[in-house]
């Protein structure tokens, strides 16, 4: 069994969990489908990893939720923000056990290949190779959206975790970047991230 | 406690329900968000019944499941079915949680909105009047998405649900309709639906 991180109180406001959580949770089903649309084992691991942070995040909530309530008053309505957190923590959890799917190499059945097709959006989970393109780039200058229809919608570094990332955020080699976007734009940006292609239209 | 339906074992392709599982499944995710950020009551109803629906499914599909294994290669294969249907089960159930909230009148933390506005659509379950001018139209030649920006997502006839409902499909008074839409095309359709507004622009 894999040995988990020991939860420390930290003191971060409830909305800036509560916030994360959900978006998280959104995030993790997309990637769930994703990883059993393409049979995808890095995309399934990512939704492995984000549901260990969701976990975390979900008991600083309620740790935060407990001592932000300091009457009855406080802590019935409170509990309407519990409650949406376990919602998203049990989203999340959903997703992951559609990813162990993948994970345990139980083979996607075509039924469920058909249900999850409709997708028109694909995601992928890349490392940047040292002689990428987009390495020491600012994704506002990349134009990434605008130029093949690409979002990145969430940057490991490290150990950090960073989702939805800032225009500001600059690109390091090394960074996995999990994106989404057209089938078509998403093999470009591969391509951009691996360093096979060297050229960023404009 | 609610007297729930016995459940029958019914001749459906397991492909048939997975599908209906999934989009029933999202649908009462963005149902559950609306309902919290409009305090809805009728949208938080339509979740809990989507539940029941959603859980009868899981129950056929595992019959249905069963069924088809005749051998350990067949069971081995359709054991992703059944993990994929559970987890959309399991997403539906979060997202009735999170509709509880709004039936048990919990009422919903500022907080809670704040990681809810972001939701660019908004949700409606609406009523068709008698005099309403949407009445004995057919979905195809109202053209609600290129008018008003609306899809109708669902309508509720008596007993009977349809998801997604065809263009060839004609309004009648009494129908329980959800929408969506940006916030003012969502108005404009409410109050042709409730007999307000009479014209339909072209």
């Amino acid at each position: 069994m894999t040995r988990l991180e020991k939860i420390k109180y930290k003191p971060v406001p409830v909305r800036d969990l509560l916030i994360e959580m959900k978006d998280l949770s959104e995030l993790m089903i997309d990637l769930a489908y994703s990883a059993a649309l393409f049979n995808s084992q890095p995309l399934a691991e990512e939704v492995v990893e984000l549901e260990k942070r969701v976990d975390n995040l979900a008991y600083l909530l309620d740790m935060s939720a407990m001592l932000a309530a300091r009457d009855a008053r406080d802590a019935e309505s409170l509990v309407g923000v519990t409650v949406v957190a376990a919602a998203t923590d049990k989203i999340s959890d959903a997703a992951a056990d559609m990813a162990a799917i993948v994970l345990r190499g139980i083979g996607v059945h075509p039924i469920v290949l058909e249900a999850f097709k409709k997708m028109e959006e694909q995601l992928t989970k890349v490392e940047t190779k040292p002689n990428s393109v987009l390495v020491g780039k600012r994704l506002g200058e990349l134009q990434l959206a605008a130029k093949m229809g690409v979002d990145i919608i969430a940057i490991r570094r490290d150990k950090e975790l960073t989702i939805n990332p800032k225009e500001d955020e600059t690109i390091k080699k090394g960074d996995i970047i999990t994106a989404r976007g057209a089938p078509s734009g998403i093999e470009e940006f591969e391509k951009l991230a691996e360093g096979i292609v060297q050229t960023l239209e404009s």
